[in-house]
């Protein structure tokens, strides 16, 4: 199946999942039930539930409800971080839409991504899985942590491919590798199961994270909805500006005095992206991904061959290798 | 026993559970580690960790390791909140301390704050009571809730008695009231048992916070480390300023016209604090106060009358005429 095919195949699993979550943010005081389900209506691909869903068909059990109840709140996990990431980066626009923080206030979006977080953990508490809150908060705590790196390696020249590795697990890769494991857990998938579709979700997470970093230089400014090269100007080194400064030494130099005296050395972003592009970054960053892309494809060798795994292995090749 | 006696009788409980918080704070990223441990050795009464010890004596099983995997949580949800709260109040001190905010940035308050959320999800998570989760992501939800209404109701008029008391006990109350509950949950309290401390708990937890909005009123800068009244110019209006506005018809109008225009109208602050005293409004609320530690004194009549419920009892009495 393509893409298309098994999100066309998953619709109706996904539209019932929104409604539902839409329904479990409604009952509540009217600015948090405009600014959450506002952040809920911007989209977004559902991927979280989309991986719960498809690691959910390799279990013998297959009760819907006890998915949407870890689904759910996957989702709303990754939306509360998006409100908050966007006041710490002062973002006006996601998707195209306003942020939370742009069309209410700063203060609104720091508790409704407080609200969306004791949200998701009240609604995953309804799971009949007890393991369910561990992974959740153990998930949960290592996406702060994630961040918190982010911040601190921010404008930071001693950084390595182990610490940007080390980053993207903990900000992206872990919730996937969750949303995988816990579909398989409420499934009643045994534990070799889970083991296998924790590390897929890993290592897809990791391709995911990987390539979103190439198309923060390759990508056009329309499909960003920012200028490439962001992330760069931004102070955060990923893998492709890594590469280049390794390999590039004016680069590294111009790099280097950016990250020391951002006023007094400014980064001209178009220049950035040509020296990143020109270096081989794009290409090694590509290999990287694609290595990533191979051993989520491993470790579905682990499972039954079927449909659910056949998606699986087609969603890991998109991600890793997306155009925007 | 006295309040002093009280604390110095589980005095080395609480250092336990803070010695225990600090190490489940260790393990982590450095700027975490030293936000989180800074947050929580700012100090604090640890109310919320002694309600637990002590309604933790009325169940028959009292095992330390599970009255801690609910007390540490409670309290990490409450740093949780404070380090929140001052990044929205744009804080510098918090008793008497630097605030993380200050100390670091409000982009590191968001993320300890977020961090401090997960972790103590996390450590609630091993505790081997399934309601506890329920019950704490309920608070936190309620919480959240509670700190957009105030958002909601700053610098609005129309308020009422109903409005305030809705919003502390979200704010404030129902902490408070799971703390007690989960301390008579974790030590095998039946459902009476567990009943009567809920509702003692959310009694003296609206003592607690109508007694904290008369002091800021009463108080002397010095003691509430910020002038009296600030409540009122920050535009939350609380009990005594709504009884001042209700019998004090000049004083309505003045902070209507504050509300609606707080630049063109300024609202002299020593000025509206004396304005409040005169009106009868400190009196009036501390009947308010006295009739919820009323009601949490009657809630103790239905336990078992020991040194438990003494206790329990000397607290609330405290707590609702405290002077600082």
């Amino acid at each position: 199946m393509t893409l298309a095919e098994i999100y066309r195949k998953y619709r109706p699993e996904i539209l019932r999942l929104e409604r539902r979550m839409e329904q479990q943010l409604l009952a509540e005081e009217q600015t948090l039930k405009k600014a959450s389900v506002h952040i809920m209506k911007a989209g977004g691909k559902r991927i979280r539930p989309v991986f719960v869903l498809l690691s959910a068909q390799f279990g013998p059990s297959k009760t819907a409800e006890e998915v949407e109840r870890v689904a759910v709140p996957l989702e709303m996990i990754h939306m509360a971080s998006l409100v908050h990431d966007d006041v710490i980066d002062n973002a006006d626009l996601r998707r195209g839409k306003a942020t939370i923080k742009e069309r209410w206030d700063n203060r609104t979006a720091m508790y409704t991504g407080d609200y969306l977080f004791a949200r998701a953990i009240e609604i995953a508490s309804s799971s009949s899985y007890p393991d369910v809150h561990e992974i959740l908060s153990m998930a949960m705590r290592e996406m702060c942590v994630g961040e918190i790196e982010q911040l601190r390696d921010q404008f930071q020249l001693d950084q390595n491919l182990r610490t940007y590795l080390r980053r993207i697990k903990r900000k992206t890769a872990l919730l996937i590798s969750v949303s995988c494991e816990l579909g398989a857990l409420v499934s009643g998938g045994d534990e070799r199961t889970r083991r296998a579709l924790r590390r897929y979700g890993y290592f897809a997470g990791m391709a995911f994270q990987v390539t979103d970093d190439i198309l923060d230089f390759v990508g056009s400014e329309k499909q960003l909805g920012k200028p490439a090269g962001s992330d760069l100007i931004q102070g955060n080194i990923t893998y492709p500006a890594l590469y280049a400064m390794e390999h590039n030494p004016e680069f590294y130099d111009s790099v280097k005095h950016y990250m020391l005296k951002p006023e007094v050395y400014p980064l001209p972003i178009s220049q950035a992206v040509e020296a990143v592009k020109q270096s081989g970054a794009v290409e090694a960053s590509k290999k990287l991904a694609a290595s990533y892309v191979k051993k989520a494809h491993e470790a579905l060798d682990e499972l039954d061959q079927n449909e659910a795994s056949a998606s699986l292995r087609e969603i890991a090749s998109y991600i890793g290798n997306r155009q925007f």
